[in-house]
This record gives C-alpha cells, structure tokens and sequence, in this order.
C-alpha cells in the first residue's frame, strides 16, 4: 500500500477501482482452536480482517494475494473467493465506526481526498484460506498495531461488516465439509484423531461422537497411521497420522458428497 | 433502465456505481435439454446474459432482480449470487467485441460520456436460478431484438467473457448437487424418473446407470409415486413422480453430503 497517511505516506486513490474492495478470511488451528488473522488499526484502535483495495489493471485475485501480504506478511496462501458483499449500506458512516471519530481520528492522518473516496457505499469480495498456524509468522503493516491470530469464539466488533463476513466465510467452510474433506495445510504433518475431530467440531460448531467420527474418517482412505514410538508409557499415546497426499488429492477430484 | 440510447433514451451512468455489474444466469429444463436464457441485442447482434449495473442506493441482491425483470420480464426468480469476475481484462475493448465495432454501432445510440464509462474495466457478481420454463414468459427488453431459452449446448459466443461465466455457473451447479438435491423450482408438477435422470446429466454432463439413479434418488424419500391412470395401455406409461415438499424442505435443511 503506498504513502500518504501519517505525514509521509501518500496514498493514490485514482490508483485504485472505486467502491470496491477484498477482505481475507485467514484460518489457522492451534490444536485446540479455530483461529482468525486480525489487524488492529493504530489509529482509532479499530480490528479489521487484512484488506484492501483494487488496483485499476490488478486482477482481483492477484489483489487479494497482495493485500495479503502488505498487511500481514503472508504469501503464497491459497486464497479462495467465497462471496460478495453488496448492501447499500456498506459504508464506514453507517457501520459501527461513528462519523464524528472516523472525521477526528483521520482528517489529520489522510488527506481529504481519500476520506471522500473511502466514505462512499464500498462493495467488498471475501477471500478465504486455511494455513497451518505454526507455520505463519504474521506482523502488522505500518497502519496498524498488531496482526494476530484471534479464536474465532473471540473474535471483538470489527469496523464494517467485518463480523458478519467472517460468518459467512464459516459458513461456506461448514458446506465445503459437505463434499471435500478439511484443508491439507491446516494441520501439522502429524496429528491425532482427536485433534482432528477437534479441528471438525470447532469448524461445525457441534460436538461429534468419537467413535462414529474416527470411523467415517478413516473410511476415507486418505489418513496413514503412524507406528507408534516406544516411549515406556506407549499404551498410553494415541495413534498419530498423516495425509496420504497420493489420496488425497484422489479424493479431492472424487469428492465425498453425494455421488450419482 | 433509463432513458437515453436511441435518441430519446437517457442512461444516467452517475445514478450507477462504476465499474461494478451484475448477470444473471437463468436454467430451464425443457424435459430434454438444459437451457440458459439469453438476450440478442439489437445494435452489434452480440448475445449476452440479462445483467447491468447497480444503483447508488441499492442493494446488489435487489440490483440483480430488477435488472432480471427490467430485461427479461421475469418477477420473482430466487437468485443466488455465484461468483464474481474480477480480472482487469473484463473490458468490452479486449473481449471478443472489437473496438472499431462497439463505437461504430454505438456512438451513434448512446452517449460519448457513457461509452467512457462503460469501456473501463468492470468487475460483474454472478447470479444464478432454476426456473420452469413452463411457467416463464421472458421478454426482450428495448435493448434487445430476442429474449430465448438457449440450449446449454449450443450457447453462442457471449459478449465480454459472458461464456466463462456459464461455465462457472454450470460448476457451481454441479457442486451444489453433491450435498443438495436438485431445485424443486426447475421441474414440472409430475414427472417421470427418465426425466429427472436426464436433467442430473445435463447438468453433470455425464450419462448415469438408469438403475443405480433411480435407488439413489427414491431412498432420498422427497418423491412420491403417483397412481398410474388407465388409459388402456397402462403398463406402457412410466411411473409419474412428484415432490414431497415437507420431506424436501427437511432434506435441504440436512443436506444430502458427507456427514459428521
């Protein structure tokens, strides 16, 4: 994102394509937790998903990589568009973010130019993907004061309609385990059942009954188990696993939906 | 849409928000064929999918319905947003309509200012629905010479990438009936298993075992079997076949997926 904003950053707006921007939906598991990456602005102290704007000859896609990036140091995610959000009522004004605050905190930040553009109904495209968390090392942009993981059951009031973007990002995660099984990259190279189906009720938002959820899982085909390490308690350590990739990607095509 | 092209309709490209539009993608089912329906404009005789441009004020969701009715004459048609196109080539001049074309066959109808407007690069949000053909009675609107339902597998060259985005649509649509089953809104009152059955490989694009069909659907238990009537030749005549709209909202509600 170039400069204005502060004293020495300028920021261009005939850069970019008016009243449209892209939001990224970022998930992440610690083993015990769904995790969502979150930006909290230094001025106004707003959170906000990692975002921003359109160039005038960027494909959208390759912007919401960008923006990624600038915002929260991460490349080369698979980021999957998901939905947009077209209400009217899409507007700094008429979110949660008051006027009056909006006008003080920033009138002396941006120029006057860029409050006009911002301050218009903008239409934003969703973006999600899901990383492996240990493998990530986000860090905030120079807007903002933190970039970090947050569990979505504790996600704060976000500026616009951020809250209910992430909603529906969960929700088309919810359909998505209708027909393929969870993302390779969100899991650590080995893991248990158990994590697993932790990973599954966090994303479900219900509790799974162990043995049926193991059972259909390993149905699949797609999970290799791990010979145990003698560690003179063994009968106590669960099974790990790993992807068969070789599978997975079978099952990928397949799907494991409906099939007629 | 308002009044300029011609001489004495006037298009207000500020009422619009720019470069954004939406299209709509509308499937019928004929009993044999899948089938889109499409509009022949009348200056260039390019085809292209009902769609325009979004309101300042308005919703993108009501956006869609109004253009779809103002185009095609067609009220009440539950839409779903699918997709939205947004590569930097998405510009009238780089598709498939030549520039020396568009200007020649336009200048004369429409204004300069709105050719600038319109010659930008635009992002469009797809929409798409399954109808009765049957119970629709599309109109061209005063843009378009025709307004026809057009096999899926005989589509012309679209204007813009107005192809790609059946294609997309079609994929969606293929997705959905791994944990869906198909729209109730797309078949006639009664109809036979032959005829469901060849609406899934229209879609799909793949022809299905008659036999293993017919089990997978009945034991999804939202059809039920009609009486035969007499007519003398009683054996002949398929089994017609309705929804049991309960059982059907139930399965909608529960998905027909993997589950957990």
């Amino acid at each position: 994102m170039n400069k204005e904003i502060g004293k020495n950053i300028y920021f261009d707006v005939d850069e970019f394509i008016p009243q449209h921007s892209v939001d990224c939906v970022i998930f992440g598991f610690d083993n015990q937790e769904l995790k969502i990456l979150l930006l909290k602005y230094k001025f106004g102290g707003f959170w906000t998903l990692p975002g921003g704007f359109i160039k005038k000859d960027e494909d959208m896609d390759n912007a919401a990589q960008r923006l990624l990036k600038e915002r929260s140091g991460l490349d080369n995610v698979f980021l999957k568009q998901f939905y947009s959000f077209g209400n009217a009522s899409r507007n700094f004004l008429t979110e949660n973010v008051s006027k009056k605050r909006w006008e003080k905190e920033n009138l002396v930040l941006v120029s006057k130019k860029f409050i006009e553009w911002i301050n218009k109904r903008f239409i934003t495209t969703g973006y999600f993907a899901m990383i492996d968390i240990r493998k990530s090392a986000p860090k905030p942009d120079i807007f903002s004061e933190k970039c970090e993981w947050i569990p979505v059951k504790k996600i704060p009031q976000l500026i616009y309609d951020h809250n209910k973007i992430i909603d529906k990002a969960l929700e088309q995660l919810r359909i998505q385990l209708n027909y393929l099984p969870i993302s390779i990259n969100v899991l650590p190279n080995m893991f248990t059942m158990k994590q697993l189906q932790k990973l599954y009720e966090e994303i479900l938002n219900k509790k799974l009954e162990r043995s049926n959820f193991q059972r259909k899982m390993l149905r699949l085909g797609i999970f290799i188990r791990l010979e145990k390490q003698f560690t003179g308690a063994a009968n106590k350590a669960p099974y790990m696993y790993r992807f068969n990739k070789e599978k997975y990607e079978e099952i990928i095509k397949r799907g494991i939906g409906f099939s007629y």
